[in-house]
Order: C-alpha cells, then structure tokens, then sequence
C-alpha cells in the first residue's frame, strides 16, 4: 500500500503519531479474553424475550398475558404499559434531539405497530426456550392496516397514515394543516439557481432510487440490566454510546440520569446501528418487574427486522455545466425514508449532497418520510452516500459527454478552503483537491484496464465529522507507565489512536499507556462513539490532559530541585532543568510516588466540528454481460485523514468503509413483499460481500491537517462508504454503455438495463 | 446515645457534615445485591486449593507433583520456583517497606516452612474438589524442626533459628554478628529517666503478656486472577488496598504494576488483615500456568492458621510517680512476635505506648521478634492494645496506691498541645484531656455501682492516623447529580463519608453524590484503607475536588451571564452574580452539559499524618468468682472524633472496636500445642464475643477538630480497640482484688488468679 505524505508543515515530526503499533486490546480480542455483552453472567440472572409484531401496519386491541404468566419458570412480562409516560419530552442529545414518545413506543410498542418485527412485549424467564414459549402465548388482538414501504407513495395524500400526531415541520414550525407521513421539509438555497441553470451548455437531470440497507455488524444487541432496590440500574450493553444509553434509559424508565450506570463491554461493530436503544429498557423494565438480573440478546432477525438500518431514498438531481466543464448550477429533491418514526438523515444528506463542488448557485429540498419499515439509525456518514450516488452519476455523465476526463473535471470544480457550500457553510483547509491529485498519480489510475466488458470508474465523496464532548482522566503510575480513563466505546482501535495522542504529548511510547474504556460513573460525560469524532475528539481530551500532567511534572521537577518552575522545562518524555539536571519521564514518576502527591489529570472538551473527510475512489470492474455479475477487479481509495495518527487504521476504515459500500453497491437490500414483511432477514438471504467477493482493497492516505486540531487530526471512519455505488456505477457504464440509477446493482437489475440497452 | 460536642469554633456550620445519611451501598447490602470476591463467574473459571504445612517448622527436602499432575481435570500446579526470584528489594508502599524476598515465601515457602498452615503448592483444577484431591496427592518431603512459639524463648542464643539471613537491625543497620530470631530493636529515650525515677515516690514495674489474636473478619480471603496473553493481569480480590495487592502482586509475578489491574469487590471485614496479600499471587501464577481464570478461596482454618493476626507480646512497665501523682519517668521493655517473618508492629507499639501522658522521662526499648507462627498483620491499632494493657494497668495500680481517682489522676498527667512523646513527636491541639473529661461527666460514671463482683474501670488509648495519598475523581451530571470515583475500597462506611465532605463542599445534598470505588486502572493512586486515614485523608481529596468543581462552575456561570469570574461567586449550592444573578447547582450542570465542557475534576492528595485520636473507655463488669467469667455490664466508649463527619459510623467504629477490644481482653488466643499446632482454628474453638456476650456499648463523641484538616476530621476507626482489655482489666480489680496481667483474661486463667488470692 502506497502511502502520499502531504503534510504542508513538514518541518513537524511525531515519534508516535504515524506509527503503527500493536493495539492495545488486541492480544485479548485474539484469545478470545475480551468480554463481549453475552458473557455477562451474574448470579440469579433471568433471560428475556421480545414478542415482535407478525404484521407491517395494525392497531393493537388488546394484549392478555395471563396464559404467559403461568408458564413455570416466567418472572416478568412487561409491555409498553409497565414504561412511564415519556409525554412530548424532546431530549438533547450529543447528536440531536430525540423524541421520547417515538422512542418508548419503538422499544415496546402501544396502539400500533409499525413495522413487520416491532416489539409488542417481553418476557423474563429462567431460560430463554422458557421465555419463548411464555411469549408465544401472549394473545395480542390486532387489527390489520394496509401498510406503505415506498418513500414517495408514502408522501401522498392517498397513502396509508403511520402518525395521527405527525405533521411536516419546516425549520421546526409545523407546515401542514392534517397530519402527514412527511415528517420534515428542509430547504437550502444559494445563489441565482435559474441563471446559474440558463448559463449552463449542459443541463442533466436524474432519478436515483436506494435501498433499504443494514449496517451488518456481526453481534447482535445484548444487554444485561439490573435494577436495584435504591433504584440505581446497572447495565452491561453492547453500544456506541454509554451515556445516550444512559439517557436515554432515564427517560424511558423514568429515572434520573445519574442513577443508571452503563458498563461498556466490547462491541462487535456498530457502524452507527448501536446509538439508539432497544433491548436496554426492556431489560431494565424486566429486572424492575422480577428483582433479578435480566438479560436481552436479539437474533439475526430481530436484528435485521427491528433494529435501525439506512433509509432507501429517492433523489432527483439536476446540474448545469459549462461546455468547459465549469459547473453552473445545481438542484437536489431528495426523499429519505425515515421508517416507523421520524429521523432520517435527510439533513445530513442534503448538507453532503453538492458539497465536493464548488457551485455558484444550488438549491436543495429533502424530505424525511416515514414508512412501515424499522425506524433508521445512523449507518456510517449517514445519508450521504444515497446523495454521492446521485450527484457523483450525474457528474460521470456530464463528463463523459463533454469528454472530460472525470479527474480533472473534479479537480477544477472542487470545493476548497472557503468555498461556500449550498446549506451556507464555508469550508476551511481541505483536502479534496489532493485526493484527486493522488489518483491521478497513483499506479492504479495510470495501468491502462484492458479486455472486454471491463472498466474503470471514479468517485468523490463527503462526510463533515461531528465534534461533541469527550471525556479522559490519565493517571500516572510509579513504573512511570500511564494509565489513560476514557469515556469512549471502541468500536475502530480508538483506544490506541487517543493512546498515542497522549503518548506524543508526553513524549513516551505509546506501549507505556494503557487505555481502559469504563462505565458512565466512572468517566465525564462523553458523547457517542460516532460522527468521526472519536480520533478527533478524544483525542483532543487527551492531549489536554498530557499538557496537565506535563505541568505538574515541571512543579514536581522544580520542587524537588528546589528551583522555580520557570527554570524546568518539559521536553522529550522528561523534564530538564538547570545545570543539565534531567528527570526521565519513568524516574521522576517513582520519585513522585514515593514523595508527592500522584498525579493525575481529568479534562472534558467540545470538539470543534470542522474536520471535514474528503474520499475518491477508483475501481476496476468486469461486468458478465449474460448474468448481470458484477466482479471487482481493482479497487483504491484514496483519502485525507488530516493526519493519520494511526495509519493502519486509518487503511482499515478505509478499506471497511469501501466494503460495505461494494455491498450497498451491488447487492445488499431489505426486501419486503407487499404485506410489508421482510422476505430476506437472515444473512445467508441478505447477501453482504464476503472476502470471496473483494480484492485487496489499495488506500492511499493524503494528509492535508486539520487545522482545528493540534495534531491535525480528520475524522476518517464515514466517508469511504460514501463514493463506492457511485464509482462502481460509472466502471460499469464504462464496461458495458449501462448507466445504473438504482441501488443495488444487482444481477438482475443490471441485466434487466443490459438487456434493454441490447434490445433497445 | 449522649453526644457531647465540644467544637471550639462554634460559628461554623454544615449542612452536610454531622447529619446522619443512609448510606449509599446500604441498599444493595441488605438486599444481597453487592458483590463480593466469591460472586465472581467467568468463562472457563478453575478453581484453586492451596496444600499446607502440617508442621510448624521443617526443612522442604523435595516437593513432587507428578501424581497430582494425573489427576484428571487438574489444570495446572504452582510452587514456590514457579515465581520470579524477588532478590533481596525491598518495596516502599504506602505503609512502609515490604521485604519481597520474605512475602514470596510467605506466600509458597522455598525450602523451609515456618508455620503451621504455611502455604506449599498450589493446584488449580475444574473444580475445588478435584484441586483439593489432586493437592493431596503432591508428596512433600519434610525434615521435621524443632519450633519455637514464645515471644523471650525465641531471643535466646539457644532458640530453634527460623531464617540464616536475619540479623538484628538498629536505625536499619544490622548490629549482631550471628543470625538471629529477633529482627529489629528499636530504642527511644526522652529527659533523665534515672534522675526522673530517682525523684518518684512510688515506682511499679510490672510484665504483662498478651495471646496472639485475629481479626476475625467473617468473609475468608478470595481472589480470581486472570492472565492474558499479553502479560496482562487482572484480579478481583477482596482487600483493603487495591494498589498494595497491584503492587506486591507485580513484584512477585514479575510484571510491571501497571500490568496489573485490581478490581476491588466488597469485603466483609479487614481490619487490617486483607492488606497483605496471600492468595493473589498464587491465583495469577495458577492462571498463567493454566490460561484459564483462576478462583482461589481460603476456608476458615486456611485464615486462621495461615494469615496474619496480631501478634503476641511480651511487655515490662515502669512507672515512677510522686506522691500527689505526677509522672516522673517511664520505662517499657516490649518483645512483640513478628511470626514467622518480620514485620511485628513494635515500632507503633513503642510510639504509642506512653503517648498518653507527659512524662518528663522515658525510655522504650522494643524487640521484633521470629517465632513459628503465621506473619502477624496489622490489626486494628496494631501494636498499641498490647501496649496500652501494659501502661494503663500500671496506672490503676498506681492510683490504687495512692488513693486518686484515674480519671483525675490522667486528667492530671495527659498528653496535651506541645507535649513531647518519648520518640520525640510534638503533639498538635489533640482531645485527650476531653474524652477524660467527658467521663468524668457521664451519666455511666456519676452512676454508682452496687453489687458483689462488681467493679468499674476506665482505661485510655492512643492511635496516631495515617495520612498517606488518595485520589479522587469527580464528574458532575446533568441532573444535577454528581458521580464520585475513588480508590478507597470501603470497609466502614467511607462511601458515604466521603460523599458527605464532597457534598458539603459543593453545598448539594450528599444524596446528589453517588460514590463508586474502582479499579486501580480508574483512578490514581491510592494508599490502602487502613490507618484511619480515609475520612481524613479521602475526604481532604475531596474537598479538593469539590473546591474546582466549584472554580469550574464559576467559570461557567461568568461565561453564560458574560460577566468576569471576579464578579461571581459559589456558595449554597449555586453559583450568584452580579444584579442578583443565580444559578442552582442542578440548574447550571443542565446548562453546562448543553453548552459547554463537561465539568470534571480529578485531585490527589498526601494528607498530613497528625490527626491523633484518642479515646477513654468504662466499663462495669460482673466477675463470677467460682468460674472465673466475666459479664460486661455496661460499657461506655468515649473519644475524639476532631469532627464526627457522619456520627452515626463513628459511633459504629467506637462500638466495633471496643468489642473486638472485649474479646481481645477476655477470650481470644491462638492456642499452640507444644508441636506449634494451632488447635482452635475454628470459629467455635476460637471464641470471639458476639452478641449474647456484650450489652449495648454506648458513646460519647468529643468533637476537637483537627487542625490539619479542612473539616477538622480525626481518624476514628482505630483507637476504640485500644483501652478495653485495660479498662475491663481495672474492673475486674474493683470487682475482685485480683490485677490480671495477661491476655485474654479468660475463665481459667482468671479463677487460678482467684484461687491464688483466695488462697494466699
């Protein structure tokens, strides 16, 4: 793997940064040591069962649970009943606003259910065959509705109403007179759009439609919970974000925040799908309701039917361009669908949508829509690879009927420091330019791809990375080793990245710190592991807190040379002070313990939100034009990490990001046949890629530092999902003449375009 | 229950401190929710048994496993040569030196074994059962040796010799030419002791002997050690210092300190036992052998026979006094049994053996001394029981000579501010002379006691606190509520003690703080729950803390009313501005975690080591003449608390001190047959008072505030062990003519005393 170092100030050197350690969890996640959700076991613990609805859309009459109490061995059954009123409560979270009733009644369900799957009650056994039963004989009255699965069906005035209660919010004020299944209208305008559109020599206009798709981590939600006679809740959980658990447990079980304690176990990938909360409640509610220590672990299908995938969309975009290739205008009408309940990413989505351009004038208008499907969740840089799909298309079309080559087409339209984007905002330093340089020199791009049904294709892509709050506490240990505290699950080896952060501030190997992830009381509040925050963030608490601890070894240095702490001075993992006197980092640490007080560092921080991820990827593919087959050939990407703190990585959520997005590309999709069910929710029916599907993926990382960070640090874990469908798309029309405006790419899809264009 | 509160500063005024809470872990206590070290499960968890010697002293000629290696379901086998060879360092922790070579092989003897119950090898196997078979099965071959088992034979030349490397040390230099049992003689001296005996008028010497005695804490000792692959330890143990069991572990094993993390689990009673450790080390080595988790659980006679009790003691006291009662000198000879190895408490001993009054001369000589017994460990106030037995009964006799009251008598003679002790030590404002007068003043003593049999006694005692370092962190909630986190594992309450100075300081409720102890990998360093140092020395932590939480809050205020921090101020729980600005503790933090940096602070302390408690005790008892038995009839402990942070505890801490003083003074021994057996190794052969046995213990808290300490607290867990067996001793002389001058005073040893007089 070819790595480009671009950093402008190249006089900065980092022992550690840019390194590529061992991680520090890596030798327990090998041996199989590390604790995941499902190995908590305590004693007298229950486990539960969560009956789900058989139907896409009915109103509940009645639920009678007496025949499931009598099963032996049942402890609890709890319906949406045994949960508080949450009322209209709106909590703010680190990443927006949550709606409390919505989110009670998607953990157990009240008058309605919404969606094929949807949690109608549970039960608490001594075993979960015992659970099953019990909750098998849960008699629930329902009474069918007709359900709606199509985004823009669902958007008429005809369709099937989820909400009684919903009506479409512009800016936060409600819109619409009747209740709609359009939960919210954004709009962004900049510029003249018409003129920028009549000044054009090129308009194309497109519609893109994308499918349902799920993140696919491989461990299926879990959690323990145990609520105590004080009514201080602990629970062990699989999650991105210990204290949005934290609160949002609180208000679904209506308890203060501070009384539950959320212990973080290891993660088997969240991708932005372990944020909210689903089994965590219900636990809670049944350790409540049978004193004992409940767990709550899903199955694939609850999984895949019930927990929060990505949204399928609908998008329209238009661009007008010069006959020289200079954009002149833009225009995006995009339609998410937001599932059971309000909450697509549509904002997002309509943020990234032309945000690699530099347009004079755009417009955007972005729809979040529910539909009798599970409410979405975050998926790695949400809503914007269904709007990269879109743009980056068109893009290939324009360029190839102007016979641009689609490089530098990009690289003369590129966002850069100061452009404005369409929503207002105006980037700072960013490195999209260099990520289309570096295609452009790469090995890949200049090995001429020859034979048939074969082709190249490219594609740029966004995502803005969140800042939020982190929290760290580092404590230095006698043998001069660092213990570091942080609120931060790790779902990416973030332990390692923050650890080398603070190893570079203080000057010592990163194997000298010792990173450790804990529980909600046991750390300051910390946002969710999510948004490209993480490396970012808490990485910048960390290097707050190296600067603490590097002061209090200077007073310690001074006090014990009997000098002022203007004459020391920390430098390369020691402090130094006059006359040559010279304290190592480890030694002084044993001359501390054994005559000062210890030292010991908290610091909490709010990133700023600016790291702004640029991608481009390349790829090679060969098409079999009699099956509709996809196979990829060649694949590099190409990314601006800011500064890779650790490279490897950094190639890792590359080449991850560009995986799932090869999936997306070709084959994931939730299917669902009319009555709303969902016909493929196993894993051998949704058909993610394996390691058979993919090649070795290339990453090329360019580092253009974030100037918001002291150590220049971008957010990198998003955007490599969000150029794959599109650049997968324009190698296949560069393959066979087939331009695709629909996710996935499958087989039969392909092949239905091919043979149409044969026909044609 | 009285309370006398003698605060000199009267203006001042808390909230918090002084008021009565439930305790925080109350809760999940009575309700069986906290987890002990027992109520560890994991994944593939063994079990562990440790094989001991039959024989008080012997040479270890082979050791071999190979039969129980057959056992099917053994894991793996440990020995002494499994470990690391520790050298000769010796190891600063926070409660002085620990002589590695020494614990290693305490903890599987090498070639010798020195006591009865002296661990040998150890079997980890699927279950205890197998273990302990297969254990029977290792064949140890023994050169029997004779032992020695009291204290003045083991000083002789012609003693049975337990170590060839021991010689006596002075000031830490070795003074004898040939090896030797007694490890240590520490000498103090103070004025003209001669010229001080020469001007007396009475002089009394008298030779008191004490039993060896055991803390008696009801949970055996327990720990689970796991060992990763990468040399990574982590092990859950009951114990009072999480960073003591760290630190001997690392040595031992081999590791670096910050390999190790120690997850302290409730305990059930320490005392000043679960210091030291025992079993740790062997889990870790088992765990490391076998890969697997391994648990290792001592059985009752495994605590009795083979941790560490207090030792036995032989002391000789001279008292020269004039005839109005002024003390004119002082002299003790004190030989303390170290057990096996030393480590005796003889240096407390001899500090605090007149700290009780200002004499003008004095001179104390002190032997720490080898015999064939387990390693004594610190028990309560170690050291000065035995001590305080000795003086104070020479006291009585000398006011029974002289016809003064003892209260008037000490009243007349006690330490005060500036009294100088014989080791030198200037005393700070201490409260003495208040607990005397608080006697005086008691309904108990202005009570006449009628009755044959019956007598009264009082009695004084003298601990002198650890201060030592304690960290804390601290994070503020957005319900307003705060998390503490501390490295204090909590034998007596100090969860709550804690919270209550931090929610003083913060002027919250101390139901708003909810306290956590945790790993060593989770806060900084912390010395071990012991020395009554944690209210004084945690609490001063704090405090600290809580003063920047309070520094935070007002910058954070300032920032949102746009105001300098000059012009706002923190007090009543809230923060007020200028123009009668305010903000509520709870309203504020809702603020903050809105807009701005999680608040959080974390502090460690090395509190000042002067806090000097001290207590008097009465006591009315009933003797039974023609058995011997002693019934308690009331009992009243008195004692300086400098401030009673939560009365209530301390007052748990006067009544549970004064009654493992009661069984102390009339029950408990380890009884050695002649071989160096222990034969009551039971907790019915080893009697200790339970509640058949005792009355009600009242107390009076004399409050004289700590001048060191922001809150004025004193050490208070210690000191009420102290007076009992004196106090029960000047009783049983009022009751019957009869001066005891040896521990326990049980039913046979006080009848012969009887008959002897009866007799005479």
């Amino acid at each position: 793997m070819a790595t480009v170092e671009q950093t402008p100030d190249t006089s900065r050197k980092y022992n550690v940064i840019g390194t590529r350690p061992v991680r520090h969890d890596g030798v327990d996640k090998v041996t199989g040591r590390a604790r995941y959700g499902a190995d908590i076991k305590l004693t007298g613990q229950l486990e539960g069962f969560i009956l789900r609805s058989p139907h896409a859309h009915a109103r509940i009459r009645s639920i009678d649970v007496s025949d499931a109490e009598k099963v032996p061995g049942v402890r609890a059954i709890v319906t949406n009943a045994d949960l508080p009123d949450p009322g209209d409560r709106v909590a703010e979270l680190g990443e927006g606003a949550v709606n409390m009733k919505h989110l009670a009644t998607n953990v157990l369900a009240k008058d309605r259910v919404l969606y094929r799957g949807h949690a109608v009650a549970a039960v608490a056994a001594d075993n979960r065959h015992i659970a099953e039963e019990a909750a098998r004989l849960i008699k629930v009255e329902y009474e069918k509705l007709p359900p709606v699965l199509d985004v823009r069906e669902a958007m008429s005035d005809e369709a099937p109403r989820l909400h009684d209660d919903i009506y479409t919010k512009e800016m936060g004020e409600a819109v619409t007179e009747t209740p709609s299944n359009v939960a919210q209208r954004i709009c962004h305008e900049k510029g003249d759009v018409d003129k920028g559109f009549a000044e054009a020599d090129l308009v194309i206009e497109r519609e893109f439609r994308t499918a349902t798709v799920h993140q696919g981590y491989i461990e299926p939600h879990t959690s323990t919970a145990l609520w105590n006679a004080d009514d201080h809740i602990t629970i062990w959980t699989s999650t991105q974000g210990t204290f949005t658990v934290r609160q949002q447990c609180a208000e679904l079980v209506g308890v203060p925040v501070s009384n539950i304690r959320v212990v973080p176990m290891e993660i088997g990938g969240g991708f932005g799908g372990k944020i909210s909360v689903y089994e965590q409640p219900v636990a809670a509610m049944l350790s409540k309701k049978s004193g004992r220590p409940v767990r709550v672990t899903m199955d694939r299908t609850d999984v895949l039917e019930a927990t929060g995938p990505t949204p399928g969309s609908y998008i329209r975009v238009k661009l007008g361009v010069t006959k020289d290739g200079r954009l002149t205008a833009g225009e995006a009408w995009m339609a998410y669908e937001a599932g059971a309940y309000p909450g697509s990413p549509i904002g997002a989505g309509s943020m990234c949508i032309f945000a690699c351009y530099d347009i004079p004038a755009g417009r955007v208008e972005g729809f979040d829509v529910c539909v009798n499907k599970p409410r979405t969740n975050a998926y790695r840089a949400p809503g914007s690879t269904n709007a990269a799909f879109a743009v980056e298309t068109v893009i290939e079309e324009i360029c190839e009927k102007l016979g641009i080559c689609p490089l530098e087409f990009r690289m003369q339209n590129a966002a850069k420091e100061g452009t404005r984007r369409i929503d207002g905002y105006r980037f700072p330093r960013i490195g999209l330019y260099e990520t289309l340089e570096a295609v452009k020199n790469s090995e890949h791009w200049n090995t001429p791809l020859e034979g048939p049904n074969r082709g190249r294709g490219v594609a740029s892509g966004f995502w803005f990375n969140a800042g939020l709050k982190s929290s760290v506490t580092v404590t230095v240990n006698a043998d001069g080793k660092v213990s570091l505290i942080e609120g931060s699950t790790d779902i990416g080896g973030t332990r390692t990245s923050i650890a080398m952060q603070l190893a570079e501030t203080l000057g010592i190997p990163v194997e000298d710190v010792n990173p450790s992830v804990v529980d909600t009381d046991s750390v300051g509040y910390t946002d969710v592991t999510g948004g490209s925050r993480v490396t970012l963030a808490t990485g910048l608490a960390a290097y707050e807190a190296g600067l603490k601890i590097r002061d209090q070894f200077c007073q310690h240095a001074a006090r014990i040379w009997g000098v002022t702490t203007e004459e020391v001075e920390y430098e390369d993992g020691g402090v130094s002070g006059p006359d040559g006197k010279r304290f190592e980092f480890g030694e002084l640490a044993d001359r501390i313990q054994k005559s000062g007080e210890p030292v010991t560092a908290s610091t909490s921080v709010t990133a700023p939100a600016s790291s702004n991820a640029f991608g481009t990827h390349c790829v090679d593919v060969e098409v079999d034009p009699d099956l509709g087959k996809v196979t990829i050939l060649r694949y590099t990407a190409v990314q601006d990490a800011g500064t890779a703190i650790h490279p490897a990585y950094v190639e890792g959520q590359m080449q991850g990001g560009a995986a799932q997005g090869i999936g997306w590309a070709l084959n994931e999709e939730y299917f669902y046949d009319a009555e709303g069910n969902l016909r493929n929710s196993s894993l051998l029916d949704y058909r993610m890629p394996t390691c058979f599907d993919l090649p070795m993926i290339d990453t090329i990382i360019v580092e253009v530092p974030n100037p918001d960070h002291p150590y220049g640090v971008r957010g990198v874990g998003e955007v490599p999902i969000c150029p794959p469908p599109a650049a997968i798309g324009a190698a296949i029309a560069n393959a066979v003449g087939v331009r695709m405006h629909e996710l996935p790419m499958s087989p039969p899809r392909l092949l239905h375009e091919i043979l149409a264009k044969r026909n044609a």
